[in-house]
């Protein structure tokens, strides 16, 4: 649809056991004439997507709509700790160069950063293995994940370089190396169009709503929509922020919200 | 040779394949008699054994030979932290209740207080996993392990005491629940006979060798010798601290200082 398909993900055998490419001409698709349902930036006046919000703000806040500002970028890091693996007993704790105790600084650290500047980026530590991992050993490495996510990419590049600064001091004060890797898995920031933010937020006042502008933390199908057409995002308030669970709720009143910014909004952009 | 070892000890499987009871009897071991072999208290004047320190601390304070107080004990919990599992991206900073972020504060609360307290006690934690352990999910559960060792199982309990009470104030502080499960693989601390370690340090004088009291932070067969014993244990330097690899090293002149001082103090105990 944007053109961003290449042959090589065609060729990514999915959990089914099949690629891509075979499980589309399985169900009737037919690849060959795949280009020519690329959209050309121009071709589509605009597009606006309505979802659940997927995380608990608009019912903790008690807003009806939420006008999003685009959908934030990611950039994923390995980070590696490596100080020296010595026995539990006879290292004395003052003569140590425990990689674990400085993942244990740098987690906090990560955490101080991101609550620490003004703004809604996030910051997550997810994953984290101690080696060689036994209760008597004092860890010689560590291997943990780093996540940064927001709507500007500058803010996650200043998220990032404040940990890197954190981790210089806590490498020095410990004696243990700390290095990052960037990993090539992000996906930049994708805003929304502000005409169109303006028109959603005009529409929801004219429905008696409250509303709220706000960026999407999960990834949705206008973030390449994006790429392609102006674009606007319409979300509605999600019970607990719990979604692709059996638990997933959005009360009828909020579903009809929704729809009725959404008719609103396509009609005031058909009238542009 | 202490009576210890018990008919089940006998069938544990080791890496050899073999139980311990196939081993001893390949190697012409005759089980049968081994009651005859237990030392009862009495049975012995004394024992005395001589190794390397496997820690660096002789080496790095220069001293000649160390007068050992005892074994430590050992204790070891595992602990589990449970949080609330949750996307990283729609759930901002000051609503994530994460697992692994109070992980990170215990162990640096785990170093505080076996630092902050006089005495040589250790405390490590060398085991550590965040569940599910994806970088775009924050950890909704921890394992970590904790293992302190000291001369004095009071000093043992008193530092888990601090560690618990720390951990408590953590998990307060952010919602994750902290729970410590004992595992039943302690040893006991075992204490040297204080007229031999009086006697080893008399002989280390005597030989114009330096000396320092001292505890041993790995296991030996003294620890075992003590039950059945009045039981005492000299150390040389060892470079690094290392042992049990090829780069294990002690000078020609302290394996010597080491043997004088078994011998004098021998003597001495034979003169009792």
């Amino acid at each position: 649809l944007t053109g961003k398909l290449s042959p090589r993900a065609l060729s990514i055998v999915s959990d089914s056991g099949y690629t891509i490419e075979d499980g589309t001409k399985r169900i009737g698709g037919d690849l060959s004439r795949m280009a020519e349902d690329v959209i050309v930036r121009g071709d589509l006046k605009g597009f606006v997507e309505l979802h659940i919000e997927q995380g608990a703000f608009l019912e903790e806040e008690d807003i009806d709509i939420g006008v999003v500002q685009g959908i934030v970028g990611i950039e994923w890091w390995n980070v590696t700790l490596t100080g020296t693996a010595n026995h539990a007993g006879t290292t004395p704790m003052n003569r140590r160069r425990d990689a674990l105790l400085a993942a244990a600084k740098l987690t906090q650290a990560v955490n101080e950063v991101a609550t620490g500047l003004e703004g809604r980026q996030v910051a997550t530590v997810g994953r984290m293995q101690a080696f060689p991992g036994a209760p008597n050993v004092i860890p010689g490495r560590v291997e943990m994940s780093l996540e940064v996510r927001d709507l500007e990419t500058e803010k996650i590049e200043q998220v990032y370089e404040a940990i890197v600064a954190r981790a210089d001091g806590i490498s020095e004060e410990s004696g243990v190396e700390i290095a990052f890797e960037r990993l090539d898995v992000a996906s930049a920031p994708a805003l929304t169009d502000p005409a169109i933010r303006d028109i959603i937020a005009a529409a929801a006042e004219d429905s008696g709503l409250s509303f709220r502008f706000m960026p999407s933390g999960a990834g949705h199908d206008a973030q390449d929509m994006a790429t392609v057409a102006p674009t606007g995002m319409i979300f509605v308030p999600s019970r607990g922020g719990i979604s692709h669970s059996p638990e997933e709720f959005t009360s009828a009143e909020d579903l009809a919200n929704g729809a009725d910014v959404m008719v609103r909004a396509l009609l005031a952009i058909d009238a542009l």
